[in-house]
């Protein structure tokens, strides 16, 4: 069995501890919250009383997993790190950091002899039970030696059907981990996914857009089409080309729900979307569905319409078109 | 001098009647509205009681200019012109037809030797004094016939400079007005102009909504510009390469009111650039620009926001990101 | 047991007999090409000899599915069945029709006392073992008379995790088959299906395009990431957000040829992505992803490059840029 | 009368120091390029043989132009130009500089007490006899104490229509030159006019793509409609709502070359697009169209078609659409 650090006791770095554990690994865990390492530690993991004590905590070569918010947090833990870890040591970055600064870190940690992994690590509050993906960029040993512990945060094969023709090609990433490159090469795939993520939501999103006003009363009469949205999801599910975990979550939102009363229709974003798309432009790639999706979150959020404003403003200058405040 | 009919005496009828009374030119004139005919006959024009009316005060062959809403309207009193003119009449629409149904009429009134203009006519409430840019669509016969009608109305050259190289092309196309084709060709060219209008209109309120936002909070304080939009608007006047006449009546809509208070942000859309995305899909023509126009107005308007509210509900569904009502 | 007529033994149609003949039901097929009864009669199906022959071999109350290309053959099909049907038989178009056109037809066979279903038919070349999912619209009475029919042809409930609180819910939908609603809800359903489908397959294309390109020399030396596409693929099969059928399918393209060499990067539509779009045109729904995903495709096969040419001309117009044939 | 230095003396360079020149200023130039230098002397410029002699060339408080490429020749030029001009100098970058290098530009001048304006200078080819719009970033009292210099290189007021309710706002703005606000203010509208104009090229090239294709097969007949683009672009020059000068570059370049075939249809981007989109993604403004506009650039030039290819293969997965290369 293998032993780990764990930094940012949150929902992912703490259900990251918990897994870990249930497969028999050792954490030494912490969070600036007392409380949160109290939950952990409850299910079996050190405590540690600071970053200090984490490292101090475990046998060398060490492995320390920090998952905490990017920017500053990650930052100044993965600075702190750099300090504390001795060489043949590893810092992994778990969290979603944009994969141009993990190029960034890892050279400055390379010249202290510290390896850094930068791990895109997916799966939401369900990690726990269903496993992480885990797409991992940084130096070919360190990923081996951590190798236990990838395979016990991964889902493995589960019941999904074997891709043919994989034959000769790494069997963990049947199990749900990846070695994807060098450093920035796992956030750099994890980025991407979201990018798609947040595709394949838009486009589920419209399309119940457009059931929902199928019954339009811009439609003539015979052409208006009530539709249970619900059940549609549902029946989606079985059998159809769209079939995807957003749809059963979809699903499962609208069976609690049919009317989604609850959100109001404004949507955050989380950074990953509009790196994917700055990715795009640097790269020169065609990405109109990534980015539609991007920007229909943007425009869910705006509050001035400033550029509608200006379309009624040019209506009213050639045509006489007059759209006031109602 | 020539002589001609007007049936539908809006703004757009009206303005008509008077721009060709001014270049002498005989009209005829009836509206539902009794003020509306009375209005223009204090400009010079003959009033009629009913549609024979119009017909029954223009000498063989007759012209006919129909000018009202597209749709019922217009599909009516085409119809009713069909029974009242004579074989070698023309039967105008100058109005916002979707040109298939130029082609069926035409058809139609073909039958009864009554010949049929489609005539996008582009200029607004500024056509009076601007004069109207003009597609024509169908045979050539009663183009030319009505040459001078058209003369009248279209702007003439103006003070715009000639475009090199048009020797041996019809000179009548650099005056404002062009027989594009055969029946739907004139409603068919106008279409695509609005599209292109929505397209040009969406470019700018975008470009006007980034500089509005150029000092957002979200970008770090040395970055953060603050511009006088109505400024900028008027500098790109003189020497920019995006001089138009959009942007001319947009620098005085700022002019007047900097926040563009006055509007919603909500902003209709009138039937052209829906069916230019349409004829985009039925021709396969990669369309995004003149859809993403569109779909902003369509957005612009969303009252139910349950594509939202449905990335939302699979936000908290993966990721516990919750984003209620507030 | 049921029975039931086939018209049309295409991929489809014939799997669809074979599937019901597997669970015990009756087929009394035709095709316009003999070697395709013949072949589905080796499954055990009742060939005929035309259309009335099909009619002639089923017992009142009978059931006629057509499932042809949509347009003119489905059209007539759908038309030669209403003459020959008695009162209380139920046609029905199991293919990719326009929904309107549903409206249209059910409305004509209502006169004739004819039941009409419109049943979108989803699951492809995998249907046969997969299962089909079905979406039906129609009257109550013959989608009920024929639950058994749709029983044997939807996935039924498979190994798929039960949706939460869809108690009292009919428990049809959980197992791949739902009466969507009236006359030409089926195909509404299934047409925003596969618009749905075309935006998710473009957020993964326009994904694995990023990812083909993070090595891109317009990147900086030390952002250059190089990839293996295919691995990515399948990581995300286990444990990320972005599981989907559409990616195992992916997963196992790249598997076997990861450069994608036999395709030529030329996409075809069939139609349904088209009404999608109408769609949202018609019911003033903002879809920017379908549309995008559907003008993808456009541009991918568009050979002139008019769009292009036209703004190469602007540039060289304005700032000389000279950008000539190659 | 003024003097200035002008470093680079390329197309911009040269016809700025000429339209200088013949309003009576006097320019002290220097290129790499010793013709370049030869030619614009010949137009009565004094030469200069390094970045030193132009300094020397003139008297304090100096200024010095800096039209070169953008990217690392300016950089070098400005930190040059900031060793070698004194206190109450300034150095000015009137080339398309990204507007967060001149914060930090600026900044560090600053320190030499040397002052630094951006300048965002658009007229193109066109600028020598049309006049350069000018869009300035900087400190109030260099940009006051070159007003001449400005007042010479902008259009004039000239014979555009006076924008009504401007009373009390700076007459300069109306001659086509602008103070937009401090540093990195100018280039900052410089590139959102520039995505401003991909856009409106987008809408026309559309717009022209649907011409083009009107009498597309895929119609039926009676549907297809012929044009004659060029003559449509030179009717809309008179009287319509999308009258610009970009439609006047497209008239004249359709008049020369109807089919517009010495282009190939790949289209460049010169990076002030991509800042755009950049900006609108840091600033979370949804800008749909102007990113379309880059996109189809993008795609345009697209040589892998790897999407599209990944489409095709995701096609023939599901429902065996064979898409091999032709």
């Amino acid at each position: 069995m293998a032993e780990i650090g764990i930094v940012g006791l949150g929902r992912m770095g703490a259900n990251i501890a918990r897994r870990l554990m249930r497969a028999g690994h050792r954490c030494v865990v912490w969070d600036k919250d007392p409380a949160a390492i109290a939950a952990v530690v409850a299910h079996g993991a050190t405590g540690a009383a600071d970053l200090a004590g984490v490292v101090a905590g475990l046998a060398a070569p060490r492995a320390v997993w920090v998952m905490l918010p990017h920017g500053p947090p990650t930052e100044k833990a993965i600075a702190a790190l750099g300090d504390l870890l001795s060489p043949g040591d590893v810092a992994i970055d778990g969290g979603n950091t944009q994969w141009k600064d993990d190029v960034r870190r890892a050279k400055a940690l390379k010249a202290k002899g510290v390896h850094y992994l930068d791990i895109g690590t997916s799966g939401g509050v369900w990690g726990l039970e269903r496993g992480y993906c885990l797409m991992i960029g940084g130096e070919a040993a360190p990923v081996a030696r951590l190798a236990p512990i990838f395979a016990a945060l991964a889902p493995g094969r589960g019941s999904i059907p074997a891709t043919p023709r994989r034959e000769g090609r790494a069997p963990n990433v049947e199990e749900g981990w990846l070695h994807c490159g060098g450093h920035g090469a796992g956030h750099l795939v994890k980025m991407i996914h979201n990018g798609i993520e947040y595709g394949m939501m838009q486009a589920l999103a419209e399309g119940l857009d457009l059931l929902r006003h199928a019954d339009s009363p811009q439609m003539p009469e015979e052409h208006r089409i009530s539709v249970d949205v619900a059940d549609v999801a549902e029946v989606w599910r079985r059998g159809s080309v769209v079939t995807s975990w957003l749809l059963d979550l979809t699903a499962a939102a609208l069976a609690e729900d049919p009317d989604l009363d609850k959100y109001s229709g404004r949507v955050g974003d989380s950074g990953e979307g509009r790196w994917t798309v700055q990715q795009a432009i640097e790269t020169a790639v065609s990405a109109p569905v990534l980015t539609a999706a991007l920007f229909s979150r943007f425009a869910s959020r705006d509050e001035g319409h400033f550029s509608g404003k200006a379309l009624s403003a040019m209506r009213a200058g050639f045509g006489g078109h007059l759209e006031p405040k109602a």
